[in-house]
């Protein structure tokens, strides 16, 4: 990960149910700020939200580092370091107060919902994507 | 995975508030059925609840395979690939109407709550945990 | 509340996710229990999923009266006081190891998912709902 | 709710995850961006967290109004009618997009957490809070 450069930030707000019996918010709950950074992403970037587009979640990995609070001011930076054929990874780092708190891995794959066959991406969305490498 | 055995398994319930704007249930809900799952593991296998000992989760890793749809019966499967000083990975397969929906892995790491650092799985545990390899 | 009648009850199970910053199944989720409780009553007495008809929440009330812990067995009994032309009322009691932890009503609307107005309740439903006054 | 004001306002993100099998904000999300507000409200009114004080909620009603979009503006207006002895009645306005989606009701109970019981709340409190009447 230490080359990896994050073209991409958004702000997300820690909810009080975002925390669990451990007093931290929640390993899955990360799992949503990696999906509501996504939302970012596509919306800022490609111009459509994912509730447009026809894409499943393929593979999710999550390296916890720091616990986060209640009170944490939360950003996740994400970047793409490659595209596939269909898929769309993101490579992300979600921070807390400034300090990594996790990173993690997605890997996206568009898919015609009629179908459920996976497709190619788009033409404008491999113009739109900025490829950082890794 | 090939080699893979899951000597442990518990049923899930899936709620409607699981399913998401896609109609299937959540990415990250699959997350909360590994931690369920884990739960269940840990009151019956060693005796004690996940709210009643220092464990962080430190890695998290899932391959989605197929939906899983909201009348769905769950079970996820799991078993412990070996074990570290202080580290207990698990392994996963989610199933949906006896069908591999996803399979993960986990690493927990058990921590002294009182000075945040790792400390040794109890010598009770490693005789209950039934190792199986990969 | 004192003289309803509750002929349906369904067990549900708590997870660790339902537990909150306070330790304690989390308020919201109170209305999670209900919702997947209408829809076990839906299944067993009207024969259709909730996914299948097109029902709106319109109003929802909660009276907290314990906290419910991790390891509780949590019931819901629920019950229909009346019924109108396109709506219908529910009562409910969440019960946490036999005791009372809540008591709750709701109302639902029936709606055609195309317009948006509400519609009659189907003289099928109206036979098979037992109303049990209050 | 004619005549209530709402002296305080928060903004909240709404997030892919609140949406539900119908299309929209699920019902029980709604209490949790009451939650969410009622915590914006502690902490820039009274000055706390609710993290850090003994509230219990004693009581929830939500009239729904309209259904919320995933890409709705969300605002939560609130406004205290009156005070008792040891509770504290809040009344709400979910707006989507500057139109009401719903309206709503909470009684949190101040509690001493280690007894129990409930205790009066603080001057300094009184002080701060602008009830607005009804």
């Amino acid at each position: 990960m230490l080359c990896m450069e994050y073209p991409y930030e958004v702000d997300l707000d820690v909810r009080l149910r975002d925390i669990d019996f451990m007093g931290h918010v929640n390993n899955a709950t990360y799992a949503t700020y990696l999906e509501q950074a996504r939302e970012a992403y596509f919306q800022d970037v490609l111009g459509v939200s994912l509730t447009e587009v026809g894409t499943v979640l393929a593979r999710l990995e999550i390296d916890y580092t720091r616990p986060i609070g209640a009170d944490a001011d939360v950003t996740v930076a994400l970047g793409v370091p490659e595209l596939g054929t269909s898929s769309l990874p993101l490579e992300y780092e979600i921070r807390a107060d400034g300090e990594r708190a996790a990173t993690a891995r997605t890997v996206q794959v568009l898919v015609d919902e009629s179908t459920g066959s996976s497709e190619p991406l788009p033409e404008q969305w491999r113009e739109r994507i900025d490829v950082t490498g890794t």
